[in-house]
């Protein structure tokens, strides 16, 4: 996530793979250059570069062909934009699914303020009142919290924001329930929400756009997220 | 896209289509209410009802049993969220993809600015003076482009935006070519994404989120969309 958070090598690492998968230097099948010469290019130590190259082997993006040099695997699906994480079975960090959420959610809303059909505006508003009551009966609501977004993404009129959604949920309930941990939490979420609603309700787009913005921001401090 | 876009029609086959697909009121293979029923509860006439059943059937989302009702396709995938232009091959409307790389790759600027390394600002900046010099030229800068684009997307150390990246320009590429069609966007092209590896170089997050949008709102001018 943070520049921080990356080594050397890890920075190595992604830079050897950038060059095969953005700049297209290196293609399926093909040798690096030698040692010497690459840590030159790279204006890092051999030892350095060999970690690097270590960590793209156990990737499967490289491999050593004994006594002929290392190579780019065969079979690297190359239109795939790959980063490190990705290649690690790609189990996106909640934080980077949460950004996109701050990124995708409040402008979504500012669509579908202005271009909700009256029944999809029914609709949405009818999984709003029936999250509201689950959240304050502390019961499961996972799936209507879902189909309240859902219904909103579709409210958008823009098939890919429709489509988007549910690969973003997707990603988010396999890795961390929806948890009020506690009042100040759920006091909050319900507030948010009927702001959600009432801008919605009266076609507001900014201002539908700035309580879902808020919406998720609550949900980022609640688990600790903080800007960087 | 705008809500006038559509026809009454389409509204109500919208509309049955979230009954199955966000409500899960009826799941596949179950058999719909009948006519007078579903009418009533649409609010709208039979003729209309029937007229929106047909466009679902053409969609593959019904189909009539002969001498015992309509019901849902026994195949149909309840796992994708489906609108009515993803039904018919989903090719996306150019409008919606330009509309999400406005939601998305000024904060992906923004994120870059902050977070890229070294060599990560400096594969940006390459791409981004190429791609300047094909401009000029009047050469195809389609693929460096994407390679300049990408690298900021690699840049965010968000890996869900690192994915979402290729999907959207491979959607664009095949809808509209690159298209500067006259020297007044020309220039704007060229003042835009100096501005943006200005910022981006100065790592100044709100400069080069801002100016990324502008860069879009220039593109999307030049298509003649207008906010809606």
């Amino acid at each position: 996530m943070a520049r921080e958070g990356r080594s050397l090598v890890e920075d190595v690492a992604e830079d050897i793979l950038a060059m095969i998968t953005i700049d297209k230097k290196f293609s399926a099948g093909d040798k690096l250059p030698n040692e010497n010469e690459l840590a030159g290019k790279l204006q890092v130590s051999r030892t350095t570069l060999r970690e690097a190259i270590r960590i793209l082997i156990a990737h499967n993006v490289l491999e050593i062909q004994r006594g002929k040099g290392t190579y780019v695997k065969d079979n690297l699906d190359l239109n795939k934009a790959y980063g490190l994480k990705e290649l690690s079975a790609f189990k996106p960090d909640i934080q980077d699914l949460y950004e996109m959420r701050l990124i995708f959610e409040p402008q979504s809303a500012y669509y579908a303020a202005k271009r909700a059909t009256d029944k999809e505006l029914e609709r949405i508003l009818y999984y709003g009142k029936l999250e509201e009551e689950l959240i304050i009966k502390k019961e499961d609501r996972t799936e209507v919290e879902q189909a309240f977004h859902q219904a909103i993404a579709k409210a958008t009129h823009n098939e890919f924001m429709n489509q988007l959604m549910p690969v973003l949920y997707q990603a988010i309930n396999k890795g961390v329930p929806l948890s009020d941990t506690n009042e100040e939490m759920v006091r909050n979420t319900l507030n948010d929400h009927r702001m959600i609603m009432e801008f919605l309700a009266a076609r507001d787009a900014e201002g539908a756009k700035t309580a879902m913005k808020l919406h998720i921001i609550h949900a980022m401090r609640g688990f600790g997220f903080v800007e960087d």
